[in-house]
C-alpha cells in the first residue's frame, strides 16, 4: 500500500471506532438496562483509549511525512489537511493531562449532580476549580496563539475565533434587550393557555411529522431517551429520539430538531464516507441544522397547519394560529433549554462571558453565583432565586465542556442566515410549507451545506453559503415578529 | 505497572473489546435499521481486526516471559495460563490466512443463501470446497498432535478429543435407535393436535415465566429477532431475544433456552470481571446451560402447570398434560432445529461424521449430499427430498464452522448428566418445579458450574460437577420416557 492508502485506512478505522463508541453511548441512553451502567463505563473508556491511541500514533507522521502532496487530487488533499491537523492538535496532549482531565470530569459530574441536587453551588465549586485549571492547561498545550479561550473553542468549531464571539455576543445583546422589552410589555407568553396534549397524540404527531420529512424505516430508528439527542452510525442508519413527557408540544420542536442533526450527516457526500471528512465540521454547523428545522421549518407561521393536521390525526384539535402562538410566545425566564426562540441567545451570551472569564482568570469560581445573577439580571430583567435554577442547570462545565456553549446560539444565527440565503435562491418557502413540501429544502442544504462534510470549517462553509460572514442581522429579522406578535390575551 | 498488572489491563481491554462486538452485532440483529447493514459490517471489521493485533501482539509475550509463575496466586495462575494458550494459539495464525478465512466465509454465506433458495447444493460447492481447504490450512497451524479436526473442536471447546466425540456418537447412534422405533411404533407426534397459541398470549407467558425465574428490568433484556440469541454485556447487561411466530409454543423452550446461556454468563465469578477468565468455558458447557433449562425445566412434567398457567394469564387454555405431550413428543423428522429432545442429537451425529470426513480428507464435497441421504435413512429412517430440506439446511459449514455442530449434542449429553447430579445432591426437584421454583437449581448451577467461568475445560468441569467423565447414560435415561410415552391418540 502507498503512504496515502495506509493513511486512509487508518482514517478508515478511526472513524468505524467513533461509530462505535457512538453506539455503545446510543445504546446506553436508549436500550441499556440501569445495572449495565459501571461496565459499560469501562467499556466506553477502553474504546476511547484504543482510539487515542490510534489517533496519535507515531506512524501517521511518518505516512504524512512520505507523502507528496502535489500528486494529491482536491479530496486526497482535503483529507491530508485535516489529517495532519487532528493529529498535531492531538499529539500535543501529553497522555498524563489526557487521564486528569477524564478523572476530573467524572469526579466533576458527580460532585454537580450532588450540587444540583443540594441546590447549593459551594459543594461544586472544588470540583470546577480543578475542571478550569486543567482546562487551561489543556488549552497552553493545544493554543496556536489566538488564546486560552479560543484554544478551546477550537475542539467544537475549528477557526471560530474569540473576537468572532464577543462581537456577535456583544451584538446579540444590545439588539435582542428591546425585542425582549417589547414582549414583556405586550404580557409574554405566560398569559398564553399552554396546550395540554397527550402523549398518544404526541406521539402520533411526531411519527407523522417525520415521515412527512423522510424519515423511513429502512434508514432511521425514532426511540425515546431522557434527553432528545440523534446518532449516525453511518449514512443508512440515523437514530433520533424524542421524549413525550409533560403533555406540551416540546416533541415535535425537538424530534424536527435531532432530524436537522441527522439529516446533516446523512446527506454529507458519500465520497467521504469512512473518511476523517465525513459527518458534521462543527458543532455550530451542526446546530445551526437542528435550529434551522426547529426554527425556520416547525415555527414557519405557514407550517403551523402540517403540525396542527398531524395532532389532530393523533385526536387532538387545535388552531394553527394557536398553536404557532403557543411556539413562538416570547417571554424571558430562568431556564436555558426552555428558553423560547428570541431569548434563547441571551442565556448563551451569558454563559459566554462567565466562561471566557472564567478560562482567561479574569472571573474567580466562588464568584460565579454572584456574576450569574448580575447577568441575568442585565440580559433578561429577571433575578435569580436559587443556584439550582442559575449556575448549577447545565452539565456542560462539570465535563469539563467549556468552548461548547457558543455553538448553541451561533447556531441559530446560522440557521437565520442560512434560511435568508436558501429562499433567496429558491424563492419564499411560504406556500411549499404550507403543503408541508420540504424536498427543495433538502436539496439546497445538501448541496449548500451537507456534502461538505469537513472539508470546509465554519466560517468560510458560511461564507460560501450565505455569501456573508457571521452576522446577525438574519436572526433579529427572524426573531423581531415574534417579539411583536405576542399579543395579550 | 508490573508485567502482571500490564498484562491484565491487555486482558481487560480485549474484554470490553469482545464486549463491544456482541454489542453491535446484537443491535444488528435486534435494532439496526436495515440500510445500516453494509457499513456494520465495515464497523464489526474493524473491531475483529484491532481485537486480533491487540491479542496477538508480540508485547504480550514479553509480558508473560517476565513473570514469576511461582509467585502467582491459584486465580492469577489461571489468567496467565489461559493468557499464554489464547495468546500462543493465535499467533500461529498467519495474517495472511486469518485474511483469506474471514474473506471465504463472507463469500461461503453469500454462495449458501443462494444455493438454499435455489435448491441446489452445486450452487455452494465450490464455497464449501474452499472452506474445507482453508479451515484445513488452519488446523494444520493450530494442531497439537491431535490431527486436523480435533485442531477445529479446540477453538469451541479446548481439550474435547475427537476420539471422546467418536465414542459419544457412535453410543449415541447405537442407543438412540431402539428409542426411536418405539417412539415412531406409537405414532410419534404427527398424531398430537398441535396447540396453536396466539402471539398475545405466547407473550405474555414468555414474560411471565421469565419473571418467574429471575429476569427483571434492572439487568435483563427481552427482545425480539429473527433467530433467538443471547448475548451478555456484562454481569448487569444480559439480553436474551426470543420469536412469537408460527402459533406454536416454541418461544417458552427457546426463551428459556436462551434464559440458561444468559445465567451462566452472569453467575460467573465476579472476581473474574474484564479477565480472560470471564464468561463460559465452552460452547458444550454453554449448550448443557441452555439445554438444562430447555430439556430440564421447561419440559419437566411438574413444570407443565407453570407453563399452562402463564399461558392462562394471557388468554389461553391449555391442560398441563397435552402441554406437556406436545413438548416431549417424539418423531423423526428432517429439520434439525425443530426435532424433538431425543431424535435432535441424531442430526448432530450425522453432521459430525460428514465433518469430520470432510476435514480428515475421507469424504468429498461433492458427495456430501448423498452422504446425507445416507445417514438420514441410517439414523432416522427418512429420505431426503431436496438439499434445501438436507444438507443445505444449516448455516455453520457456509461460514467455515467445522467442530461447532457436536456442542449441540454434548450440551444435551452434559445437561442430562448435571442434572442427576443436581437432584442427587438437592433431591428431587419435581414438588419445587411444581409451585415454579428455581432458587436451587440456579445456586447449585453458580456453585458447580457457572462460577468457575474458562478456569475449567470442558471435561474437568464434567468431572468435578457430576463425578463421572462424559457419559451418555444420564441423557438415556432422559429421553427414554419420551419415547414410550408418546402415546397413539
Amino acid at each position: 500500500m502507498t503512504a496515502l492508502e495506509t493513511l486512509r485506512s487508518r482514517l478508515a478505522e478511526l472513524a468505524d471506532l467513533q461509530v462505535m463508541a457512538g453506539l455503545a453511548t446510543w445504546d446506553q441512553l436508549v436500550m441499556m438496562p440501569p445495572d449495565g451502567g459501571p461496565e459499560r463505563g469501562e467499556q466506553l473508556g477502553t474504546l476511547a483509549r484504543i482510539t487515542h491511541e490510534h489517533a496519535t500514533a507515531a506512524e501517521i507522521g511518518e505516512w504524512l511525512g512520505e507523502l507528496d502532496r502535489a500528486e494529491l487530487g482536491p479530496l486526497d488533499a482535503d483529507v491530508v489537511r485535516l489529517a495532519r491537523r487532528d493529529w498535531e492538535r492531538a499529539r500535543r496532549v501529553p497522555s498524563q493531562l489526557a487521564a486528569d482531565l477524564s478523572r476530573a470530569h467524572v469526579e466533576g459530574h458527580e460532585r454537580w449532580r450532588e450540587a444540583r441536587a443540594a441546590d447549593d453551588f459551594s459543594i461544586f465549586a472544588p470540583a470546577l476549580e480543578r475542571n478550569v485549571e486543567l482546562a487551561r492547561a489543556y488549552a497552553e498545550c493545544v493554543a496556536d496563539g489566538g488564546g486560552l479561550y479560543e484554544a478551546l473553542i477550537y475542539d467544537y468549531d475549528y477557526g471560530l475565533r474569540t473576537e468572532d464571539l464577543r462581537r456577535v455576543f456583544s451584538e446579540l445583546g444590545e439588539q435582542l434587550a428591546p425585542l425582549v422589552d417589547e414582549a414583556r410589555a405586550r404580557g409574554g407568553r405566560a398569559s398564553l393557555v399552554r396546550p395540554e396534549v397527550p402523549r398518544g397524540a404526541q406521539q402520533h404527531a411526531v411519527e407523522s411529522i417525520l415521515r412527512r420529512v423522510g424519515v423511513d424505516d429502512r434508514s432511521w430508528r425514532l426511540d425515546v431517551s431522557a434527553h432528545p439527542f440523534s446518532s449516525s452510525m453511518g449514512r443508512g442508519d440515523q437514530r433520533i429520539t424524542t421524549r413525550y413527557e409533560d403533555g406540551g408540544i416540546e416533541s415535535l420542536l425537538s424530534s424536527l430538531h435531532e432530524f436537522g442533526h441527522a439529516l446533516y450527516e446523512r446527506q454529507v457526500d458519500p465520497a467521504l464516507d469512512r473518511t476523517n471528512l465525513s459527518g458534521g465540521t462543527s458543532m455550530s454547523i451542526h446546530e445551526s441544522q437542528s435550529k434551522l428545522w426547529e426554527n425556520h421549518v416547525a415555527r414557519h407561521p405557514a407550517f403551523a397547519g402540517v403540525l396542527s393536521e398531524a395532532l389532530a390525526g393523533g385526536g387532538y384539535e387545535i388552531e394553527p394560529q394557536r398553536l404557532h402562538e403557543s411556539i413562538v410566545a416570547v417571554e424571558p425566564s430562568l431556564i436555558r433549554v426552555s428558553a423560547d426562540p428570541v431569548t434563547y441567545p441571551l442565556h448563551i451570551v451569558l454563559r459566554f462571558e462567565l466562561e471566557l472569564a472564567l478560562i482567561e482568570g479574569d472571573l474567580a469560581v466562588a464568584d460565579v453565583p454572584a456574576a450569574w445573577g448580575e447577568g441575568m439580571g442585565r440580559l433578561l430583567g429577571l433575578s435569580v432565586p436559587s443556584d439550582a435554577l442559575g449556575c448549577l442547570q447545565d452539565v456542560h462545565w462539570s465535563e469539563g465542556a467549556f468552548g461548547y456553549f457558543p455553538s448553541y446560539a451561533v447556531g441559530c444565527v446560522i440557521a437565520a442566515a442560512l434560511w435568508e440565503a436558501l429562499e433567496r435562491e429558491e424563492g419564499s418557502r411560504e406556500e411549499a410549507l404550507a403543503r408541508g413540501e420540504v424536498g427543495a429544502i433538502k436539496d439546497w442544504l445538501a448541496e449548500h451545506v451537507h456534502r461538505h462534510g469537513r472539508r470546509l470549517d465554519t466560517i468560510p462553509l458560511v461564507e460560501q453559503a450565505t455569501g456573508s460572514g457571521l452576522e446577525i442581522d438574519p436572526f433579529l429579522r427572524y426573531a423581531a415578529p415574534f417579539a411583536s406578535a405576542t399579543a395579550p390575551r
